[in-house]
């Protein structure tokens, strides 16, 4: 039996397991990313914890946010991992644990699992968009995740998909992540309606017939329908998988969202949208598909 | 010595010719485009000259305008190629001349000729991006044109890159090509100033300092801007090598977009441009290539 380990690096927990070749989990454990404690300890616990298991295993694959230079197995400059800048996470393992290491970004690693084993696993090109906090998204082409030159391959959400008068930081006027991610949501139609609302409740309104909920839900919807015709513009692949909780969540958005993109698409019968199915674990599974 | 047949079908011009392994051109011809003959009669004319040089050569390569189905080697409905909808062209030339025959679209076949040989010939993934009388566009990974599951990749012409009240004829409303190819250029020139205009003329206007063409042309180099980072946020190449006549008669509107997109992308440092290489003969070098 082949055995991997997989670990997804997030900023409130770090989580490890060992997977058998179907990416059946073995052995699973889960640690808080404590921010205080800086990488090196942090990262020392699951070291302790692959140690424990005292298993045979191929190789280890890391899903961590980005951004990351996946060639030197580097994260950069993380907004959600304070302290991290700059360190080198494959090295540490592969110092630490003296075994072949890989490390790639979150929406990538789960983009990979659905790609491989998830909803996309019966399609040669697959694009997976995890539409939540944030628009992530993979594109993984005959079972392997296209990078890019620099690390910065389907960094989709700074796509430019409408014209805006404002920038938010990070991102440019009009991006993607800024029109139709949970944030985005809930920012307009916050300032819409002169209180704060959340992305859920937004979707609560929209469904009970809120005008101002409808309309900001509708934007969202067009801007992700361009996105998918902009990416499907330059990548075509078989399928699109949908992830995150504002997709999965709400099937009617999704299904705007289709048939918004339809209009779009050079080949509307071609263009194929699934939800996501290897859920929370899309994460650990994905990792250990890196190795 | 390695030789290979390249074909390149245009709308007024076919053209023809045999091509060593280092891509010289050892023998060639053209023929115009007969459109009251249809493509037996006037593909049947390359046939002939191919026969008559009695090269003993390795395959044929045919460079032709989309929509086609690369797969099945066979035009859909070229809007440039009247009376030529759904002929197997590959088909055509496997049955005449008994030798493999590959077939794609021009940009993509041009795409590969400044990949391999031409400016992209020292990076690994390289995007060709050729602005002329529309926008078309390739993409080459190791030597290889990404094509997409349907034979759509890098149809960028259609992505949307700005709001815009209507669609024109077969594009979205805000496509690429709807506002930065040199019929946008001409199309939103003539509209302002309430005279009919070039887009070379609209070169030459902007050039005098005059504040219309400066403004289209400012236009079209934001949208091509906007095109340039979603490309890149989708794919992330080592390089973009620019070709067609817009592109390569105004160095200055081609810097106005490079330093635009420099704004856009998220590592400006790593934005690359370059101006094609291999001129005219780029669809027969090309196309020699697919072999």
């Amino acid at each position: 039996m082949t055995v991997r380990i997989g670990i997804d690096i997030g900023g409130t927990q770090l989580r490890v397991a060992a997977l058998d070749e179907k990416c059946n989990i073995l052995k699973r454990t889960a640690f808080p990313n404590v921010h205080s404690a800086g990488p090196e300890e942090n990262l020392g616990r699951l070291v302790d914890a692959i140690e424990g298991w005292g298993l045979d295993y191929e190789g280890i694959g890391i899903g961590c946010p980005g951004p990351l230079d996946f060639e030197k197995g580097q994260i950069l400059t993380p907004p959600n991992l304070p302290g991290w800048e700059g360190f080198p996470v494959a090295d540490f393992f592969r110092r630490r644990c003296d075994h072949p290491c890989h490390l790639n970004n979150d929406a990538n690693v789960a983009g990979l699992a659905e790609a491989l084993v998830g909803a996309g696993r019966n399609f040669s090109s697959v694009v997976y968009i995890t539409v939540s906090t944030g628009v992530g998204a993979a594109y993984v082409q005959d079972g392997k995740i296209v990078g890019g030159a620099h690390s910065l391959a389907t960094e989709v959400f700074n796509m430019i998909v409408c014209d805006a008068p404002v920038a938010r930081p990070g991102m440019n006027p009009g991006a993607l992540e800024d029109q139709s991610s949970g944030t985005a949501i809930a920012r307009m139609a916050s300032e819409r309606m002169g209180r704060e609302v959340t992305a859920p409740a937004v979707f609560a309104l929209a469904d009970a017939g809120n005008a101002d909920a409808l309309a900001v839900i509708d934007h969202a919807a067009e801007c992700l329908a361009r996105g998918v015709n902009n990416i499907n513009a330059v990548v075509d692949p078989d399928v699109f998988v949908f992830g995150g909780s504002v997709a999965l969540k709400n099937p009617a958005f999704l299904d705007q969202v289709y048939q918004k993109a339809k209009g779009y698409v050079l080949d509307p019968d071609a263009l194929l949208f699934c939800e996501a199915t290897c859920g929370e674990d899309a994460g650990l599974v994905g990792a250990s598909l890196l190795v």
